[in-house]
């Protein structure tokens, strides 16, 4: 057993007594931690917050604003989506079914290994299969991780109205195809843990407000 | 802009004023944080691991090691392992060439999500293609993100008297083919920034007491 070497230099204050100490020896090391006693350590649990809707319905705008607040009240959160899946993870993957059901189920995977780690993980894809989102929970909830599916609502005229990247446009144009809503379908889910109808001047504020009070309500955070 | 409805039952002491407070409407939402934004909420930086050594040089014994005495000194840290990623995320994969690459690529891919989202991320796999973790060190150094190789270094002798799972016993009998250090290459690394060598009555937490050294001497935490 070797004492550590005092390093000069300011450390974050809750990891500040790493330099004074030894390692313990008396903790029974186990092989694999359980969820429960990784909570236990980390004074926080895990848990996926499944987001999904419509392009343009405000997915990625509320995850986002759910994250950082989150971090900002000392909360682990982190974000999946598209602009770190897609073009990491997933790049090999194109839009054929296989690939869309191959990249669901990679991000449900990983989705599930940062609720281990006691991540408060927020997704933002439009999965719009309801069974691509059923394998995300089941996967899940075979080893007693929380899944939360959050349905973010808006009425297709609507979120074809905001189009902020011209996507529904191109769509009615036949230059994207199989688009959700227009020419592929979207499978509303029929019972989310949360359902936000994200518009009518609702913000995104409003929105992460309501999911951080169902995470507070069920001890989630 | 909502207040939070007061939930009762008792709160993690870091998030409890979760419940009394609104939304901060003085907050730039950014689309996406970098790393050193999200470093500064959580007050850590994330780093990438990378163990690397034969089978039975003791790898997962000392991830799993330094990940419960980093969790118990209050660090977000996890572990990426054949455990928890062999039979999830690339339970799709085999053991050919190209399943292989596929295999280290994706474990790459999520140990830099992990990594971005600050936390101290170890990963236990052979990984025994120089190219492979060249690759990850890459993917990591592009984005700027931190990617620590640690050579486990034990004698094949050693590793092969060990033998806990009678893996490199069934590797003689041919009945595993392709065995690392035994029918198959291991290319070591030539410049790690840790280079263990753990054998010789050395224990996993002297092993882990370096890798928390060079951590800290580093400031990564």
């Amino acid at each position: 057993m070797q004492l550590f070497k005092l390093a000069t230099g300011e450390l974050p204050n809750e990891i500040s007594d790493i330099r004074k100490t030894t390692m313990a020896t008396n903790i029974t090391w186990h092989d694999n931690l359980t969820h429960n006693e990784r909570a236990d350590l980390r004074k926080q649990k895990g848990v996926t917050v499944w987001l999904t809707g419509l392009s343009a319905s405000g997915k990625s705008t509320i995850a986002c604003v759910l994250e950082q607040y989150l971090l900002q009240k000392g909360v682990n959160a982190y974000r999946l989506d598209g602009d770190n899946v897609r073009f990491g993870l997933n790049k090999d993957l194109g839009f054929s079914e296989a690939d869309r059901n191959e990249n669901i189920r990679r991000i449900s995977e990983v989705a599930k290994l940062f609720t281990d780690s006691c991540c408060i993980t927020l997704t933002s894809f439009i999965s719009p299969y309801k069974q691509d989102r059923d394998s995300a929970r089941e996967l899940h909830e075979k080893d007693n991780l929380p899944f939360v599916e959050v349905y973010v609502d808006v009425p297709i005229e609507v979120a074809e109205q905001r189009d902020p990247k011209g996507l529904y446009k191109k769509a009615r144009e036949g230059i994207i195809k199989e688009f959700t809503g227009i020419s592929a379908p979207y499978e509303a889910p029929e019972a989310p843990e949360i359902h936000l109808k994200n518009y009518e001047g609702k913000s995104a504020e409003d929105s992460a407000n309501e999911i951080i009070e169902y995470l507070v309500s069920k001890n989630y955070i």
